[in-house]
């Protein structure tokens, strides 16, 4: 299992340091004190299914359950998926654009996560790049490297709500720029992007002749000044390919049923030979299981709204109370308010803090000393920020971020004085 | 999407070649007359689950629909599976082993197919080859062209029961060789190899310094003159990739449930740089839904003999059969009877037919004229056979075969003395 990384510079070595966020927060966990008996409390995870706040609609789990017990979809599927199944999704997703999606545009994937790789590994080819946004979601910069795909970053301003650095992208694309990844509503940053800032994007990757993956994971998740505008808006601009699943707006994350989707007017993925290699790809791929295939014209069709506001009501409650909680934290701050997903990015002030050296430090002290899992953001490209999962039941955040102000209050660097009065005391000990 | 081709010759071109099962089978329905009236009926695909006969336990039916309903198991998995699936695979595949698997030889796939994927994708390197049986299972051939894996054929002998020709693989090897690919009960053959002979294909694999991946999706589903022996056996000779899943035992392919374990007491795959390029990999797959992998335990341990016999006798009745039937088709022979698996491979004389011209030619007037479908053996790597699938209710296979040779014995030749008669009579029309 050696490389000589003829590819890639060293895909290996850069395998070797690529963070996930699974795998720090299972370090994080293996971290809590559990002497302390303190119940352990994550805002580490965009996964709300587990708080009995957040559970999917009884229509999702009728359709499952009758699909499962009919007896009729214990067998294979076409590889990209059943066709009433791509069908009702192409209607989904055109209730929101300006053309009719067909079910050929539609490829079923096992979750949004084998929609980012189809895309990858789709683009990939010896000497091609990629622009990734920083803070980002780490699968991408996971996948670009085992698909030997070179990574650029483009940072995404918080000062701006997190837009895209629309400079810094003309700036890394050259021609074997294959795609630009925009994650809208925003992970890790829990932004919604504008129609106007859309559209930008849009026209400049149309400029530099390469196209957009959209991330919509948390599509239609945003409960802030903007309105969620899916990026396959703008299909006839630049061809997007759209991603996204049943996961965060039903809440059913361990169903893997997603989409990889060509929101492509100008037909560029619908040559013959592309529309073969992306079948071909789906032939080795395994994909989700053929009687939840089977459910989701009837998720789809027969969820009701009351359910959608349900959640999107509890998101904004629990992230204005996130974002209340943490302006009487010193040491952090929140330099946009979430608006969308269920996430969102906040600054440590690390030179306010006495013994701590770093986010990680931070984060890995915090589990032990108060069982509170929260994702530093070095995982995600930001030193030194954090990352906070809102889509948490509000007493268990309330308790979180109480925690979180314990803590911080304790590792507070104090006044001159008082360190002195501080270090007497432990002297004493 | 163009590919320069540095890493192997013309991957492009390679993958434009590559026929899969499901695009031919496609294909062949696609031809079917539908004015004709006839019923369909497919000895084409290995899935079972279409035919009234192989049903499903409602052990297992009943263990996902409480898991599901339980609403516990929304949420995602780790990728590598959740644990309780894991010890529960660990231990059923252990029952036939010499040595106790654990856990964390077992990793989760969404199905056999991703297991392969995942198998060629962990070995890939710049410059490293595959051998493959022929006939095999396209699926191979299609993930190693995606991987970069340079395939070198090795040849299964029909008249030694579909045995592997160890003097091929000897002389295919080298020190690029990662692996040597094993299914068993065969898949396209029907055959189930002998302790000696898997055996000798471990020492032949460890003599070489490669390793084995053994495919046992079709595992247990053994009815001839060998029991179903796992490679596993054989893991502290050589390191063995074991894949296999719930689909074809369980008669549940839908369910995209498989399992890659490292069946290596050596612990080659244990070493920890390996381990966590093994779960990074895990990290962008997707994977099943959680639900159906917290069903597993139940599946496993309450399934009774009893279901498990009833497939086999049927396969075994249904086998016989076609054999029985074949015996009556001059054009056709079989020169091993099927002892495993759902499949088996036989000959076409194509020389003994007036207007055919191939195994392919073959398969398209029979899906037209007779509403057959049988995969032809080009598809497989054999030109000139056809893969026969049994696993089908006997009304229809008996209808089926009936079908066949009615279109065989139209399209026999005739004595030269014959043939004149018969073009007279067409003349005359």
């Amino acid at each position: 299992m050696e490389n000589n990384g003829s590819v890639l510079r060293n895909p290996e070595a850069e395998l070797a340091s690529r963070i996930t966020i699974k795998g720090i927060l299972s370090l994080l966990m293996q971290s809590v004190d559990e002497k302390d008996g303190k119940r352990v409390i994550s805002l580490g995870i965009g996964d709300p299914s587990a708080h009995s706040c957040f559970k999917t609609t009884h229509v999702a789990e009728d359709a499952v359950s009758d699909s499962l017990h009919s007896q009729k979809f214990n067998g294979y599927a076409p590889t990209v998926g059943i066709l009433q199944a791509r069908r009702a999704i192409a209607e989904y997703l055109s209730r929101d654009l300006p053309y009719k999606l067909s079910p050929d545009d539609i490829f079923i994937t096992s979750g949004c996560t084998q929609a980012i790789d189809v895309s990858l590994a789709m683009l990939a080819r010896p000497g091609a790049n990629i622009l990734l946004p920083r803070p980002g979601f780490p699968i991408y910069e996971l996948c670009a490297t085992f698909r030997n795909l070179e990574i650029r970053h483009f940072d995404l301003l918080p000062e701006k709500g997190w837009e895209v650095d629309l400079d810094a992208i003309e700036a890394l694309a050259d021609q074997n720029t294959v795609a630009i990844v925009i994650i809208n509503p925003g992970n890790p940053c829990g932004n919604v992007y504008s129609y106007q800032h859309l559209k930008k994007i849009a026209e400049t990757a149309s400029k530099l002749e390469t196209l957009v993956i959209a991330d919509e994971v948390y599509g239609h998740l945003a409960f802030g000044r903007n309105p969620f505008v899916p990026m396959g808006v703008f299909g006839s601009v630049v061809p997007v390919l759209t991603l996204g699943s049943l996961s965060k707006r039903w809440i059913v994350p361990g169903w893997r049923l997603g989409w990889f989707v060509t929101s492509d007017p100008g037909g560029m993925f619908r040559k013959p030979k592309t529309v073969e290699r992306i079948k071909k790809y789906f032939d080795i791929l395994g994909g989700p299981a053929t009687f939840i295939q089977a459910a989701v014209p009837r998720i789809i069709e027969q969820t009701n709204e009351g359910f959608f506001k349900k959640t999107i009501d509890l998101l904004k409650q629990t992230s204005d109370m996130c974002c209340e909680m943490i302006k009487e934290i010193h040491c952090i701050t929140c330099p946009h308010k979430p608006e969308g997903s269920m996430a969102f990015m906040v600054k440590l002030n690390i030179s306010l803090l006495e013994d701590i050296s770093s986010d990680i430090d931070f984060c890995f002290k915090l589990a032990k000393e108060e069982s509170i899992i929260i994702l530093p953001g070095t995982a995600v490209g930001l030193e030194n920020w954090l990352r906070i999962t809102f889509a948490v039941d509000p007493s268990s955040l309330e308790e979180a971020l109480k925690r979180v102000n314990f803590f911080c209050q304790r590792h507070i660097k104090q006044k001159p004085a008082l360190t002195i009065k501080s270090s007497k005391v432990t002297t004493t000990k």
